[in-house]
């Protein structure tokens, strides 16, 4: 007997979007997948046969609620030590720049990122990732940036690569070579600009281990004059762009991804009217990191009331990196910007799987439940959608399915 | 050939305390276990034999870290119905009255609660408690409070024994009828307490469901006169007391507390250095709850500086609830005391254990690496102990061993 679907879920409530693209819930509903992809949403009374007889596999969700898979569009979870140390001087008043002339911050991490060899980095990043993974993520971007030579930075990327051949996630490379001027370069930051435009990215691009160009523009980074040269040698690549953008003070970056059609501009708290004017006409993503913000404590807000009003999607990422965001937990993301912003149910959880996969240029693939989607998706045993983002901490997810494979948890695995 | 102990783990970094009661670290240590105890701490070096000739079976944690089993010392994680949307309109600015009056707050949780077969008050608590041991915990406090009958309490004190049987947790249970004066007793509170000492209390701990008695004093809750007498019908069953103490106002519940020899004063935003000199000379131990602190973004901070001046020994709990504390997360709420309220490494972390132990009155069996103690210990892979609450969101453990069994995290199980 040959059936229509591979597998067939029951019983479901789920999270999808209407033919807007605006959320909507689809209750008491099922879902097929044949192969990798998506290949039947409908509602339970729709359903043509038994459900024996249109899937080799029938599962039953028995009320549960389904959301795509997560997507974590904006992460540094490759590196290697240790900065916790670091983090209980500045909550005892050590000032960032003492830290630093110590030899911490962020310069500590290219350090121990440079001495660690691949498989050590391999090894340091996957407990990370697990964690991501045990809580419902089924996409991944990965930046460069604490590497800032040829080899490093290729180190990192190669090591991004390996996460998605080892563990059950699909991972998205942004080479971030424009992180910070290495110590190096520091008068010489032309130079080190240089460098990056005419050897280290169409050296990565031509090994295939770029998939989009970050640069962290900002007075303690990158200039516009400098992140424009990079954003052109990256057209001249072809590659997508995207810009840490308006994070700590105003510099036009925005305005300056939006016209080279960046993919995404992330932080933005300092972003204005005329910054999110450009990003809406260019369909530019606003990725949001609520637990720097946190971290931080920054207390400068991104302008959620100008997003919403030019209707600029809006991604929420977590940002995981050791000094402003150590975190793994893209839901605790959700909780905190509807805490701490105010953002809705639906915006926090488009926040993390359709306008995410906008983010990485994937939005036709992944990040919403449609047919002809990849499977990619997550079962809660929760009662309303709702208590995701409600619950601060920690929700498990009954099951991940990736590529139309339900994974054991990453939890399950042994460690190495 | 007979070994000395059953197990024994190796190469172990082990969170410890000195003959001092002080937070130390051990380091490149061992571990054995012989039934439930553990049965001997030493350095590797130490070690007076091969280990495969001492130990039945022999773990290598390969330079992990160990600490005891976690304590969750002050939970509502038994209860039924469902707050998220309530949050939402709060987050949206409805007032706490406006939606009481519309049926919502605590009196939600009492409807839903009473209304629930215990069978079903079983099955919405477990997936709360399973998110927990996932996340390193082996002992936790459950209060009554959601009944406000004694058929209603003893529905909730059962289902939290019967955690205990059906997954791997150690519950202490604690009676907190006087949580809020039920709707039929509004104008006639003093009519409840009459009920609560001289029935619901005596047939509850007649019926061995009653491990500690809690009150809720505070002007919205009860008096500090209706808290005595529940005190004093606590003692006459000989039944330790607890006490919500001093959370929205000052009342004197912590001194009063303290002289009736509390295990514990729990919150405590508002107490003042009498209540802090009364707590240190009865061995008060002061259990505070930064996840209701974040949620209800309260803005008073408990008073360390006169906790620790006075030696007070300091617990952290999630206080797990669906009003204010909606967490599952204890090393969440590690962080949240750190970064919000500037704890250091060592108190947050002797609060998930040895303090919320002796919050319990069990610090002579569990809560820390000690021979002798019960063996509930968990072992991260981290690569320093202050990543435990610098990382926030959520840090799987290596494993868990609860009572000397090695167990298989919580999320590997089936959910029902």
């Amino acid at each position: 007997m040959t059936h229509r679907y591979d597998q067939l879920w029951l019983n479901a409530n789920l999270f999808t979007i209407d033919c807007n693209s605006a959320a909507t819930v689809m209750p008491d509903a099922c879902l097929a997948v044949t192969g990798d992809r998506i290949t039947l949403i409908c509602p339970m009374r729709q359903l043509s046969a038994a459900p024996e007889q249109l899937a080799a596999s029938v599962h039953d969700a028995r009320g549960g609620w389904v959301t795509p898979g997560l997507i974590d569009c904006h992460t540094h979870v490759v590196y290697a030590g240790d900065r916790s140390m670091e983090y209980r001087q500045r909550l005892q008043g050590k000032s960032y720049a003492a830290i630093a002339e110590q030899g911490g911050g962020i310069q500590a991490t290219v350090r121990a990122t440079r001495q660690a060899s691949e498989e050590q980095l391999l090894r340091a990043s996957i407990p990370r990732v697990r964690a991501m993974l045990a809580q419902g993520v089924t996409t991944l971007e990965i930046k460069s940036g604490y590497g800032l030579d040829l080899a490093a930075e290729r180190k990192i990327l190669r090591v991004a690569r390996q996460l998605a051949e080892v563990l059950p996630v699909r991972v998205v490379t942004t080479f971030l070579g424009a992180h910070v001027t290495p110590p190096a370069y520091r008068t010489t930051p032309e130079a080190y600009v240089d460098l990056l435009c005419q050897e280290m990215l169409p050296q990565l691009a031509e090994e295939r281990l770029v998939d989009a160009v970050d640069v962290f523009c900002d007075d303690i980074a990158f200039s516009i004059a400098q992140t424009e040269r990079i954003f052109q040698t990256a057209k001249a690549l072809s590659l997508p762009i995207k810009c840490h953008a308006e994070q700590l003070s105003h510099q036009g970056a925005a305005s300056l991804a939006a016209r080279y059609h960046a993919l995404s501009c992330d932080h933005l708290e300092y972003a204005r009217q005329a910054d999110v004017t450009a990003m809406a006409q260019q369909h530019c993503v606003a990725v949001l990191l609520p637990g720097a913000y946190y971290f931080l404590q920054a207390g400068q807000k991104p302008p959620l009331a100008l997003l919403r009003q030019y209707r600029v999607p809006m991604a929420l990422a977590t940002d995981c990196n050791p000094g402003t965001s150590p975190t793994t937990s893209l839901l605790l993301m959700t909780h905190l910007a509807q805490h701490l912003w105010g953002m809705s149910t639906d915006e926090v959880l488009l926040g993390v799987t359709r306008h995410a996969a906008s983010a990485l240029g994937m939005a036709d693939s992944i990040g919403s439940l449609q047919e002809g989607h990849i499977a990619d998706f997550v079962i809660w045993q929760i009662e309303h959608l709702a208590q995701l983002s409600y619950y601060f901490g920690y929700i498990p997810p009954h099951q991940t399915i990736k590529g139309g494979v339900p994974q054991q948890e990453a939890s399950h695995e042994q460690s190495q």
